[in-house]
């Protein structure tokens, strides 16, 4: 029978833990729900950087040197464009290009950024089913001394260099989740929470509203993978922001950002003397290896995530494939 | 004193003549009023192709090879476009995207295609005025027994195969010409045609309500290079559309199409035999090798018709740089 593994991502830490899990789960068994706070109109495109790294890495062509954009790729249209006068900050392959150029497109012919994205996915040979947080466009905004940034300014273009005042997901109170997205929590053998940035990359999913009740609500096993690492996050902002929202910068911040519907935490070995304070929670905590450095171990946290998911459960962490 | 030389261009044979002229005339002398008919709305982006070729070849960046888009060019975009199901009959290279998204951004801002046009010329280093027939949208349209064709579809994807019923300037009733191109016909030392089509190049610059009068009415010279040559056009589908007009395939009928505002034909050498019957309608009549295979052609054929044009006037044909 096949499973319905449901994993919520974002960031460059859920593009390598999901480039782990397809080689370990069928693709037609992963349901994505993908981060869209990052979107932003660049050169009248609509780009949008976690559905993009998602999708490349579900086809095989994320570039593992970058973390983005895909592979044996050219900038040869970004330099004209500097000699055009036109921002360069956010870099755009000529590859990568035919994306935004067919994304910008379907949605401008009607159709939602749902229908777009599996259009393209299924151009790209994905089997996996990847659903963008809400077709209505939430975005995250960063409250900063210079003012308030879009995230890709912040993180790319100043080089998350600021001190953050607070976060907001602009439009979130007024969007509604896809009854995909909704239905697909529900009937989830296992929800997984990638090791992403809990507050730039998951909690802009958990803003729309619907999707956090329906993890409270769910009979599945929510696991989370946590994206730091001896108080410190692996790569990327996740400390100073997750200190913007008053959580300390440990696995124990990742457990109170997920607190109230987490089943079950994977932790790294590093954080291993914490594990107990946090079982007397009543969370299940998981020890393992979640620095994803090399391919084989996107592989082993792939199957020890799942492993953690099934055995709070009766659900098969096997292959069923 | 700087003089003011107007030149009505188009297609790859106009090209090529602006290619010769930029090297005989300094660029701030020169003022192209292009046509426009062509533009196409490719992959959601405002597309000129000969706005685009005769940009290209002010800043010194044409590729000679193929004679549209730029030199050194990869088309990255392009194979991956194909992969998304996107057409790609018309090609567009991943440098040349810089230009199409700039334009389409630029217009999306509020700016007029001839103001566009300017800021794109200026990044670019181009030195000459490049004037846009219309800011309006006019678009040729060849009817076949297929239907209404678009220029470039009947051009690049139908390969100019079918037989051609009508030429259509769909919108031009309705449209003004700037008036930056009246007042440069009015003021000009020289006005050229290239040797461009004369149905589908020019005809479209003609059929903006106000050209044809102001070219009527100019003190200047007005000179034609023939585009036909010993009874065919050197290449692409001028033949069969000059028919479809009901003009003869001959430096005869480029002087029919512009027989109300022409003083000068410049014709290649092959047609001397017929240069003193077109003589006797009143029409001054230069005879030069109009096939421009090589550079030095290029330059020859630009100073052929300077020379023609001033000749027929008190105009000084020297460079003034």
């Amino acid at each position: 029978m096949r499973r319905l593994i449901v994993v919520l991502t974002g960031g460059t830490g859920g593009a390598k833990f999901v480039d782990g899990l397809r080689q370990v789960v069928p693709q037609e068994e992963l349901t994505l729900i993908v981060n869209t706070g990052d979107d932003l109109d660049w050169w009248g495109l609509w780009v949008s950087p976690d559905l993009d790294s998602i999708t490349y890495v579900l086809a095989g062509v994320l570039s593992k040197e970058r973390g983005w954009g895909v592979t044996e790729e050219t900038f040869h249209c970004l330099q004209t464009m500097r000699r055009m006068g036109q921002p360069t900050w956010f870099q755009v392959g000529d590859r990568d290009l035919a994306m935004h150029l067919t994304r910008t497109k379907l949605l401008a012919e009607g159709n939602t950024l749902t229908r777009a994205t599996a259009e393209i996915a299924v151009r790209l040979g994905v089997k996996a089913r990847i659903l963008p947080m809400s077709d209505a466009h939430v975005e995250t905004r960063i409250l900063t001394p210079l003012g308030e940034l879009s995230f890709e300014e912040y993180f790319v273009k100043r080089r998350f260099q600021d001190p953050v005042e607070a976060v907001l997901f602009a439009g979130a109170e007024e969007v509604d989740p896809s009854p995909e997205i909704l239905r697909a929590i529900r009937e989830a053998n296992a929800v997984l929470l990638a090791p992403s940035n809990p507050v730039t990359s998951i909690g802009p999913i958990l803003a729309v509203p619907g999707i956090r009740e329906a993890l409270r609500e769910t009979k599945s096993i929510v696991a989370a993978i946590s994206p730091i690492v001896g108080g410190a996050p692996i790569t990327g902002p996740a400390g100073v922001l997750m200190e913007s929202q008053g959580w300390p910068v440990s696995v124990g911040g990742v457990a109170q950002a997920y607190r109230d519907f987490l089943d079950v935490l994977v932790i790294d070995h590093h954080d291993a003397a914490v594990a107990d304070e946090l079982r007397r929670t009543g969370l299940q905590v998981h020890c393992t290896n979640t620095i994803m450095s090399s391919s084989e171990e996107k592989v082993a946290l792939a199957r020890a995530a799942l492993d953690a998911a099934s055995s709070a459960s009766n659900w098969p962490a096997a292959e069923s494939a």
